[in-house]
């Protein structure tokens, strides 16, 4: 998978450079006619030399104590499409006209880069994303495409998957491996007497996504129909609370604005294998990127919101309160909310930092037969899957 | 674990409650003479009935469909020292003096509430906390103390550890369990030919923290010198990140701002038991809370710092380069820096959102023995053992 530091196959050509000494750059004149300006700093900084960069672990060893921030150019030459600085360290950095295009500091190439970073999300259509769990096992254009399904969607689901247990786990393993939680690895939802959790019941569950209480919430779950239970009940609601969230950011901006700004303490007290666990968080129920627009995770859970409510000004409890009613009521909104029953050897992909999940309840009794198993897998794994395939099958050279 | 839900221990009683109807809130007056209020639409969805609340999972079960934003109070009692409010809904809901004493939307319970989330950070003192291997795995108190030490200083060197494989793991395992990433669960870093990361080399290592291109970034790192190298080399150096970076927002406002501002692109190629991994992410050197104030996270790595750097204003890559030479050399600083040898059989916890840590290079040859061994555990896990191991043992009653 390493490719040349230097060279390879550029769609245009360095023909000239030109040093900007006032800005510390260098611009340089490509065979299309367009220019690039490039800071002195970086291009040392990111010397591809092998004394410089380490070609097996394709990454910077020249160290940061050596880098001289006032280092100037003494000379500058254009050979096979390289550009070659010599400067006053006494080093000579070469760098190739396709290295120097992917990385030019302008909107174009940038863009490109962020697609490789994330894949841009989209709102459901009429029919929801699903893909055959043989290819989806077998073959790895169709892993990548369920990837960048979930990548984008949030949902996929999967069909024909073998109705025993252990398949959420060889999928995982097929992207990575498990994210383990103070539930477990994997784990089965049966119904069972005096459960520690209310998902371990018959009951309905009202829409939500999990473990709101953890800092590091699993990105991605998988859940497996192993059996589901034949009678009446037991369908399943997924709701997109990205899309019910823009909605509300759209038509009511002052409650949009209260659910991303007041934080909300979220917690689980849980037992298993004999060990007490005691999470608890404090996070609004619509998380802000930096940017403060874009929305990167969903909270949402109400057995799992706790009756502190520490940061919440007193006056502001009120219109909180209509806030998140007003979440709730638009999650159930039949513009949102999708409502089937999966059915036994089915697997439903959830992006837990956006899809909201919800079962109808199904009746009690000893005849009841219902299996579940579930797990869970980070998005730092999904998405580095999804950049390997890329890479290996859309023959996608970058580094 | 659990307690009733209501009544308890509290240190004063509720006397009297008077309704506000403009606000839509109970106020209750103390035996002390103090007030605090409450508004209606929180008691109500806190009710801590049975029907409410589940006692087992100590979960909200009142579902927000039911939740009338309109709600009224239509009789108020006090009896037993408890708060007995019957609602519009039909509904009575009762609360114990100490339980809404715990929750009272005033200063002094918030700031109580806030050290069960977090306990606040320290800078180092002259001598680095250690504790006894042996006491930290045998008393439960020690863990309690190791656990806040971490907390608090991001820096724990532990003695007296047995000088064979397997140790991170028997303590990762005393705390909750590891955190998997992709180069696996526990790894040694032994001098290995041909390296795929710099860390498996006899290098030195400069100060960094690791796997910065990781959204779950680990939290904590364990570092056990199985075997120290016994000839001139193989030292440990340490940092505090957050320490320096707070000197950089006193005395270099700009350059902090910078650090804390201009996204990063960190990257990772690895293949690990043959598969590969492709990971790349954005952010800052130093990532601030949705306050713009805190640090509660540090990045810094420079083999892992991408040639990627696609969120950077071309106008501000010099000046960001002067911020990043500026935070090298002040984590270099002996007002910042430690040096010292850990003996072979030691130990290092290391909060790695916050302490860089580094190597000084030893010699290479058939006879040179240097076996470290190493594993992660996330904060989630950390804290929570640190809330129930003070719940237990402090007697704090508060979930």
């Amino acid at each position: 998978s390493s490719k040349p530091s230097t060279g390879g196959e550029a769609t245009c050509k360095i023909v000239a450079a030109e040093h900007l000494h006032a800005d510390g750059r260098v611009q340089v004149e490509w065979s299309s006619g367009d220019r690039s300006e490039y800071p002195w700093v970086w291009l040392r900084d990111n010397c591809q030399c092998p004394q410089c960069f380490h070609p097996v672990s394709l990454s910077r060893t020249f160290k940061l104590k050596e880098l001289d921030l006032k280092l100037k150019p003494t000379n500058t030459l254009i050979e096979d499409g390289e550009l070659r600085v010599s400067w006053s360290d006494g080093h000579e950095s070469r760098h190739g006209s396709s290295w120097l295009q992917e990385r030019a500091f302008e909107k174009q190439p940038r863009a490109k880069r962020t697609l490789v970073h994330r894949v841009p999300r989209q709102y459901w259509e009429a029919s929801l994303p699903s893909v055959d769990w043989t290819r989806l096992l077998q073959e790895d254009a169709m892993l990548l495409q369920w990837l960048l399904l979930v990548e984008q969607y949030g949902l996929v689901l999967v069909h024909g998957v073998p109705k025993h247990s252990g398949c959420v786990k060889l999928l995982a393993e097929r992207v990575a491996f498990i994210k383990r939680t103070h539930y477990g690895r994997d784990f089965s939802v049966i119904a069972k007497p005096n459960p520690s959790n209310v998902s371990y019941s018959n009951n309905a569950l009202a829409l939500h996504l999990d473990l709101p209480y953890y800092f590091y919430k699993p990105g991605v779950q998988l859940i497996h129909f192993v059996h589901q239970y034949e009678g009446e009940g037991g369908d399943s609601l997924v709701s997109d609370a990205l899309q019910v969230a823009e909605h509300m950011r759209q038509h009511v901006p002052h409650l949009f604005h209260l659910l991303t700004t007041v934080p909300v303490d979220w917690v689980d007290h849980a037992t298993e294998d004999d060990r007490e666990y005691f999470k608890t968080l404090k996070m609004p129920i619509l998380c802000l990127e930096e940017d403060r627009q874009t929305i990167w995770r969903v909270n949402f859970s109400q057995p799992q919101r706790d009756s502190f409510f520490s940061e919440c000004p007193l006056d502001k409890v009120c219109q909180w309160y209509e806030a998140l009613k007003t979440f709730h009521d638009l999650l159930y909104d039949p513009r949102f909310c999708r409502t089937f029953k999966m059915e036994s050897g089915s697997l439903m992909t959830l992006d837990n930092l956006r899809v909201t999940h919800g079962r109808v309840g199904y009746p009690d009794g000893g005849e009841v037969k219902r299996h579940v198993e579930g797990c869970y897998i980070d998005w730092d794994e999904m998405l580095s899957r999804r950049r390997v395939l890329q890479r290996r099958l859309l023959h996608q050279t970058e580094q």
